[in-house]
């Protein structure tokens, strides 16, 4: 397991000083002045790290120097980790499995919400391929589309076709586990060696919150009820059927009274690759590959926010490298969202995500969308005049 | 008064499938989905304007015809307008009507948030002197920054060294106001002219929101304690003296039982020259200039909110060409918001604005930071596969 170190904040002083020295009266700027802290805390320690570790980094536009007193947020990159889940044997969905990977061509041609938006934001977008059904051939991927530039990158990133049923059997082995551990962690270096200073994570995975809501039943203090939720828009029936399972894959692995005991990495790991999905996986270990790196993360809707959650759990320091972008329609996503938020703790604002519009698509699209807001969140914190200096003597 | 006619509907439902066909679970994309909708009704009407009255638009770069079929949001235009009020020699404010001239020029050197967050939106930054206590000099126009491209365009079209204190007299005359109209008329067809496709406002005057609150009380049935906050941060003794200053206008101007009965333009327009500041009134005809031509309009916080109000009572058509982009620390903004969103009606999700972040700083601010999401929602709308163009079969 990567090791990630606590979120040094001895320059918060002066960081917030600075803050508080812009044109402007006290905290008017809301939720962006403690964002801007936390970018501001990342990239000092980012290039602490750089200095001290001679960390690998092609590419760089900003010396060392510049990254200590401002917020860099160069080639943003939105990865996209897609795998199907054994579990929709059950018919938890609206959709059939073959969903997926119709969905991961639909991103690849350009054709997605997520496409549109990372276009927008002028954010690079990659899909990984962490184990739909069925790969995804060259000529799937090289048909051509409309638009050159809402083109996503590819990679295969497989650790099978589709998770096991894990209302009966473990969704993985723990050997599958490790593999995507070592392909998000050798992707996310590759990613941040090339340049990119902040991650954005989605995903996709017809099913998927049906291993989320049992990951997170297993991991919190909230019963399987709080933590299941209509998806994209199931029925009454299939929302009974989703809970039934759910309780009975934990009940399979003993997790009914897991939020009693402090649970150990190996624990999380076991639970992860007995609930879990291929993407879920490769979320997390993404999220602790950034995170250990001093890179934030841009979380989006309840799944990656699951994922996490369970990084969270494997390393309690990893919560204030995460941004939350946004809270979704799916109720669940909510109650999680106040205890991961509650235990970053920067300011008492901090207390939401950066938007609330109810979205329920996942993708990553909460994620692109609130990217403007951080970028502007490191804008007023670059360029803004103090009172000094623009003469202005409120 | 310029005209404006009710946002026409007729295309509603092709728009709607159109929207419901995209490759997304129904209503997934939450807010964003009925702000496209009303951005395609106004692209669709304003092709038609085009066509049928000839309108006169230089560097078009999007023939009518895709006019009709896409939303086009190109040179998103955002208009600061900025005035002093002789109400704060009452001392309501937590600063000197002077720091409203030392804002503007922040504003022109390019040190203030709302210049951070134009540039990261790549939206263009005009600021219009309305009648600030003291003109702005070339040479402190020209002064120089370290930024060439955070700086601002500058316009002066002044009414006047500040308003009159509306406590003891009317604000300006019925000529003041009547020019302001001619000024931002004038201002808002050449931005039009000039290839802008959506209309960004904002707001600088020092106490002005004590002339808002004014007008929200008279224009509505909320109660002075209803319509004043803290503005930038004033002490419980301010805020005290402020509900009595505005009692003692609506008190001198016969305003306490407004909301019993219908007014008409000129009682408006009365209200207004009473109790308004000039960067205000320059604001309200912009708003309906812009309608006029179905051009949207992006309504920053509460002062700006206060100007869509006072256009609303001249011409309730005026409403769904707003949108609303947040909702501010400010008490009253969001009791307000309630009452205008109510009455646009495009769907029952649009009842909030699209951000909250706690902002409380004027300037266009929260506009801006809203800009992106409302390309993001155009974006989709464009560019976004459907069902059938994917290949997917859900």
């Amino acid at each position: 397991m990567i090791s990630v170190k606590p979120l040094s904040k001895k320059h918060s002083a002066s960081i917030q000083t600075r803050i508080d020295n812009k044109t402007k009266p006290l905290g008017a700027l809301g939720a962006l002045e403690p964002l801007a802290l936390q970018l501001a805390l990342l990239a000092k320690q980012r290039a602490e790290l750089i200095n001290t570790a001679g960390v690998d980094r092609q590419n760089v536009k900003m010396a060392n120097e510049e990254f200590a007193s401002k917020i860099s947020l160069n080639q943003p990159s939105m990865l996209v980790f897609a795998g199907d889940h054994g579990i929709n044997e059950e018919n938890l969905s609206i959709a059939p499995s073959a969903v997926t990977k119709q969905m991961v061509l639909n991103f690849l041609h350009g054709g997605a919400a997520i496409n549109c938006f990372c276009q927008t934001s002028a954010i690079a977008l990659t899909v990984v391929d962490c184990g739909i059904l069925q790969p995804i051939n060259d000529n799937e991927n090289r048909a051509q589309t409309d638009s050159q530039t809402l083109k996503a990158n590819f990679i295969e990133q497989r650790l099978g076709a589709g998770t096991n049923n894990f209302s009966v059997s473990a969704a993985m082995t723990l050997a599958q586990l490790k593999q995507g551990f070592d392909y998000a962690d050798k992707l996310v270096a590759k990613q941040i060696a090339q340049g990119s200073d902040i991650l954005l994570l989605g995903e996709m995975g017809i099913a998927n919150t049906s291993s989320a809501a049992a990951l997170m039943s297993a991991l919190t203090s909230y019963n399987v009820e709080e933590c299941v939720g209509r998806g994209t828009g199931i029925t009454d029936e299939q929302l009974q059927q989703k809970v039934v399972l759910i309780k009975q894959a934990l009940s399979r692995i003993g997790a009914t009274n897991f939020s009693e005991k402090s649970l150990d990495n190996e624990a999380v790991l076991n639970i992860l690759a007995e609930l879990g999905g291929f993407e879920i996986v490769q979320m997390v270990a993404a999220i602790i590959a950034a995170a250990a790196m001093s890179v934030p993360v841009v979380i989006d809707g309840f799944i990656v926010t699951v994922a996490a959650l369970v990084a969270i759990r494997l390393n309690e320091n990893v919560a204030n490298y995460l941004i939350f972008s946004h809270v979704s329609e799916e109720k669940a996503h909510q109650a999680l969202l106040e205890e991961l938020l509650g235990a970053q703790n920067f300011t008492q604002h901090h207390t939401q995500p950066l938007l609330n519009l109810g979205l329920r698509l996942g993708e990553g699209t909460g994620a692109a969308l609130a990217f403007g807001l951080i970028k502007s969140a490191a804008s007023f914190y670059n360029d803004m005049a103090s009172f000094e200096s623009a003469g202005v003597t409120v």
